[in-house]
């Protein structure tokens, strides 16, 4: 990622000092110096920072550096730091997520993420679904309570990383977020209620550059505030982010890049175009509803195996903490290796007298036992019900078939793709290969898979250091073709075949079908 | 005065409706509609205009008027209103002098001036003297007095002025301010320490279009504040402004425009070229330091005549009203008089034996009594003082020398000017053919005198009504040499001529010679 170009200019002047011959304004001169180093027509000068002028020249006697941002279209002077003034100015990338909002504080002189800090989303008190929280935003002071309840995260986040760092929020001259079109509708007060009926409309698809002191955010009142733009109610500017950060807009090869999770958001192209959509995944993949499923944390199963051989069963848990239930990646992992040791057939049932002792009736249907109650930090058995793998299937079906529209609307295959990024909140752990072995992911090269981290969350720092990002953003906006998952016929189709592991037609996935000789 | 190009455009617009095939925002819909109406790649909506547009939209039909004003570069939103909602929007253009503050608020649908109001200014609590308020600006917290005092003299102007025309005060969209140099800085309480010594630095000579929150001038949020820019600390906005107003720098012809005032401002130029200066002419023209001078207020002489055979005195005072003292108008008519009918000889010396009656002994000196103590309305006599005329004639040279050096630079002569603007206070009361009596404006065809009023306010006016004005400003600015008065040896020399009646060269006035067969 190029940083040498970020939306934050120090500029060292010495200014000409006034005579009788030359005398300009203090603001003027100021001005003219400045054009000299950067190619802008009008800079603005802040009334406060001009109400300080004569004074920050004299006594630096002319020597100061100016601190300019980018507004989009040219450069604002931001502040004047008289000479032995400390240099210090920072930017802050939010991934707003629902869940959790990811903060990155950003020198803007080393071009160094220089901390990180990830809070839980408070608005998860109004619903963990943020449907719910948009039927929340309709009641009296509904929508303000979500937006001030955000603000207060960001302030608090903001004092957190100044204090860490030891410098002054006012340091902070520029805050890019990435966020779905519903949390950014959130942050802004704008009305949400049009995004969830059809034919789904938000308030805005971009947003102006904000004053910090319009949204009451405590960063330098002369600094900016950038949103991502989204492109529909359906595809946000988090993943316009992610775009941004994979950079497969900017490349010849054609890539796919998948966020996955209970929205499956799948983006398909090149430098010269791009196809969208984002289709229910369904919320069996993040683990979120089933029997044992939990959130990536201590304890959380992340990795599973099961020796075909000898059915001999290990498994990994985050920090090595007793086992407390299974995360996103785990659950894919198990349900591959049970494929793998026969203990599930292509249909997805249970197969009872392959290791009857793991299996359990519970709750009226039968289960496998992965941890035993004894070895669990809760005493209860971690388990995966006959239904918590019927959901599993559908959403790992759901999944496949996205990527299948996807790819072909355009009249490629998978094999055509160069690069396969994986973002989101677990993609990252996801296992290619595990996802392969399910059909969730397509039979590729695995080398093409690129999990690409907190995209969201990249993409927003790519904004900071590099200013072209935002002309990026506007084009990849203008780029994108959405295509409508829920009115296509394809998707219930094709759905049908994927319903099964990994798949009806063995031909998509050869790798699979020869390792498993099926 | 062209009036079909105002900073303020209101368009109709009707938005096609959202469908499933065109899901754009309400954001989007709307700057797609508005792009179709003005040529601007990137309108600006306010977020609290945003956030109403969904409700405005749904309530009109997708009918609505959106408000948009001219940023200096380009367009944007600063209203949208609901269909049937009443359509208003207003201009105020100020005129920030000293003495006096002049409101004209504009409706922007009609291009007519609706009301007009004329306060004091009361920062003249500080100093009558710019020169005493820059001094208390620099004691603790006396600049942000003297910025509260304007603003709340602006706020309570438009409070009286909105409830007169039964408008809100959020209908007016843009303010434009055209002052001194030195007003400009009290009003947006920047540093005017430096204006009055050498090397006379403002701290701007252009200020950007003020968001009117940073000044707490209660109008339209999202309106614009305006402020015309100085040329240096002795060339202000007002001049500019009068500039503007002359349209003298749009034409091929040479115009010369002088604001007469304690300081005589020049101008001359065309739409070429522009050269101006500014010197101390002194109090003397505008009555102030004279025995019996007064403001132009109910009951000051502004008219007097001199029967040159009979020395029937006859005068007119401000509204009938009983005579109270000489306003400007009056004492250049007085002199003129006085010396038409040899009551004072050229060299200003009193002439004791023409009408001995009328002389008397006041203070230590003669005085020549216009108004008998038994006709005045204090019960004193209004005279003109042996010294008065001393002043007068060193004022009134000091005008002539400063046009002369002005005419001289360029080499031209007072002939080739083909208008002769008079603006300033009582510029329009000025008698053109009794100024050159006294050699205070040079003897050139009385046809090409023309008053210009308040030439600061009409600018004003102008810039509201026409866009384009803004760029002129800038072109204006750009095209002023300003000529150093106080640093060129011509004016002293050219002063002794000056300091007769009306001048040593009898042959600069040649009407006044044959007229008065001298």
């Amino acid at each position: 990622m190029e940083a040498n170009d970020p939306v934050l200019k120090r500029l060292a002047l010495d200014l000409p000092k006034p005579a009788l011959g030359d005398n300009r304004s203090h603001e003027k001169r100021l001005k003219d110096a400045i054009k000299q180093k950067v190619n802008e027509k009008d800079i603005k000068i802040p009334l406060d920072v001009l109400r300080a002028l004569p004074e920050c020249l004299l006594q630096s006697n002319y020597n100061i550096k100016a601190l300019c941002i980018f507004n989009g279209q040219g450069w604002r002077l931001s502040n004047c730091l008289k000479n032995g003034e400390k240099e210090r100015a920072f930017g802050l990338a939010i991934d707003l997520g629902s869940t959790s909002v990811v903060f990155y504080l950003v020198d803007f002189f080393s071009s160094k993420t220089v901390s990180t800090l990830s809070l839980e989303n408070p608005q998860r008190a109004h619903g963990e679904d943020i449907l719910e929280r948009i039927l929340f935003a309709r009641k009296k002071e509904g929508l303000l309570i979500l937006q001030r309840e955000i603000i207060e995260l960001i302030n608090s986040a903001i004092k957190r990383l100044s204090e860490e760092q030891g410098i002054n929020p006012y340091d902070i001259y520029y805050i890019s977020v990435a966020g779905n079109t519903t949390m950014c509708h959130f942050l802004l007060a704008l009305d949400p209620s049009h995004i969830c009926k059809e034919p789904y409309i938000p308030t805005a698809n971009s947003f102006d550059l904000l004053e910090p002191g319009s949204l009451d955010i405590d960063i330098n009142p002369h600094g900016l505030v950038y949103c991502f733009p989204n492109v529909g109610s359906y595809f946000g500017g988090d993943l316009i982010s992610g775009i941004l950060a994979s950079q497969m807009a900017e490349k010849e090869e054609i890539s796919l890049l998948v966020d996955v999770g209970t929205n499956a958001e799948v983006v398909l192209g090149n430098k010269d175009w791009l196809v969208a959509c984002a289709g229910a995944a369904g919320p069996a993949l993040e683990g979120g509803i089933l029997s044992c499923g939990m959130r990536a944390q201590d304890g959380a199963i992340e990795r599973v195996k099961i020796d075909p051989e000898n059915l001999t069963i290990t498994y990994k848990t985050i920090n090595d903490k007793p086992p407390r239930g299974l995360c996103g990646s785990g659950i894919i992992d198990l349900l591959a290796a049970m494929f793998e040791a026969g203990l599930v057939e292509p249909t997805g049932k249970l197969v009872r007298d392959r290791m009857p002792q793991r299996i359990k009736e519970i709750d009226g249907e039968p289960a496998f036992i992965l941890v035993p109650e004894k070895d669990s930090a809760s005493g209860r058995p971690i388990y995966i019900s006959q239904s918590d793998i019927k959901n599993l299937i559908r959403s790992k079906g759901a999944m496949y078939t996205i990527l299948n529209v996807v790819i072909q609307s355009v009249g490629i295959e998978f094999s055509d793709i160069d690069a396969f990024y994986v973002a989101g909140a677990f993609g990252n752990y996801i296992d290619p290969e595990r996802a392969i072995t399910i059909g969730m992911l397509p039979d590729i090269p695995l080398e093409r898979f690129k999990p690409l981290g907190n995209s969201a969350g990249k993409g927003a720092v790519r904004l900071l250091l590099e200013k072209s990002s935002m002309k990026k953003v506007e084009e990849i906006c203008e780029k994108i073709t959405y295509l409508e998952m829920n009115v296509r016929g394809d998707f219930m189709n094709q759905l049908t075949g994927a319903l099964f592991l990994p798949h009806t037609d063995l031909k998509r996935f050869p790798s699979v079908a020869k390792r498993l000789n099926l």
